[in-house]
């Protein structure tokens, strides 16, 4: 089994991904949506806004208007153009957010430690949450049945509302509870860099013992890759690959080692 | 079998249906989103635009930016805010637009003829389709195992895109292909009205040979939920009711008479 991660980020086209999945059985598929995200917050003049945490890991802040605009983009547009993608190139893909069946669940973070203008906050309106449970038979049904999930945050929580998780540590998530061999999340880099201003500095390959020793390298949204994958190496997942959406057939070529490989 | 369409007209509170679906088993249930999508489209500096065909029904231009939005409000924001709302009242919901899994597939009108300014005019751009098939199998399957289907449009054309169908058509169709006894449309009003100002002129009974007649009363979006009544009763569905979703237990209430009963 398969779990492949697309970001959302500026740049990323979904369609390089929607042509290669014909080519694999038991894919499971997750997409983010932050770029369009960005763009419909500041349209509806309610700008983004990123919260570090104390512990120097970076999310959005997301109050419940926010949220529904997560809804509309995560679930509505975004989902539902790559299903369409998809179904055009012979997918049959069905897509769902995280509130669907209830298919990931999780426990909301009431009160997030920040740090703003380099002073500690405590922030209680902030709808996210740490994943608890992730609904495999809804997946295994779906996946025998011949359809391609395509799944998306949000999730929902133990009081039944939307909650933001970040999509690398779902896909990280989904990938320990289906036991699947490999999760490769694809994004606008190929893979960890040595110097992030360097495409050339690509580390190839890490071995599942070193994660710690290249959390260094790891900037921005890069710390959450890492710690996902650890969690899911951890587990029955054999083998982790960050690669570059943006080139014909992203999945095949990462499968071919073309990335940064843990194992 | 039970297929239940919430229209998404100003002031329709998805909350009372929610309370009363875990009353139900083998129910089936469709939202709009129009009130929300007028709203969205007039804050993006897209406002909403009506099409009258040369037959007499209304209908949303639909152009590709309209697409995106209506994926956004439909699929995304009203679609899973219902699917949480059933989740909160102990109904295993799961939310599907008709594009997923193929669900509803539909052939696009490449030309549609409308009047405006009482001149004919033909549009060639809009995104909108006569349905052809729904996948009774995975509706099938997802109540089987437990779960309570919530669909909306758009659905998914021959050429991969998505159209916009109306809604209680859409309702009309799923019922019909599943064979359910009843179909029940709940809307802002308590039924098909003699006098559309007057809700006291409620018309209680309809029997389904004399649809025609009363095709007179029928204005603006009630002429397509006629429309749908007439095509499911010439199937297997027994029941077409017309009722007020305003009120509480709107299901309950509706399924004891309280409406416009076609059968």
């Amino acid at each position: 089994m398969l779990v492949v991660k697309v970001g959302g980020s500026k740049g990323i086209d979904l369609r390089n991904v929607a042509k290669d999945v014909v080519n694999y059985e038991n894919i499971i598929l997750l997409h983010g949506g932050s770029h369009e995200l960005n763009k419909l917050q500041e349209k509806l003049d309610h700008p983004p806004k990123t919260l570090t945490s104390v512990s120097g890991y970076t999310s959005r802040y997301t109050d419940e208007k926010t949220m529904e605009m997560f809804q509309m983009i995560y679930s509505g547009k975004v989902n539902k153009q790559f299903v369409c993608m998809l179904q055009e190139n012979g997918v049959n893909a069905l897509g769902l957010s995280g509130v669907d069946g209830r298919l990931v669940t999780a426990k909301r973070k009431e009160a997030l430690k920040v740090i703003e203008n380099d002073k500690k906050k405590i922030i209680r309106d902030d709808l996210s949450g740490i994943i608890k449970d992730v609904n495999t038979d809804l997946i295994n049904t779906l996946l025998s049945d011949g359809f391609v999930p395509v799944i998306t945050p949000p999730v929902i929580g133990e009081e039944f509302n939307s909650l933001n998780v970040d999509g690398d540590r779902m896909a990280a998530e989904i990938a320990k509870s289906l036991g699947a061999e490999t999760l490769l999340i694809l994004s606008n880099v190929p893979g960890l860099l040595r110097d992030i201003d360097d495409e050339n500095s690509l580390i190839e390959n890490i071995s599942k013992d070193e994660i710690e020793d290249y959390m260094q390298y790891a900037e921005g949204r890069m710390k959450k890759k890492l710690l996902g994958a650890k969690e899911a190496l951890e587990e029955d997942v054999n083998r982790v690959i960050f690669a570059s959406a943006n080139k014909e057939n992203p999945i095949t070529s990462a499968l071919q080692g073309n990335g940064t490989v843990i194992e």
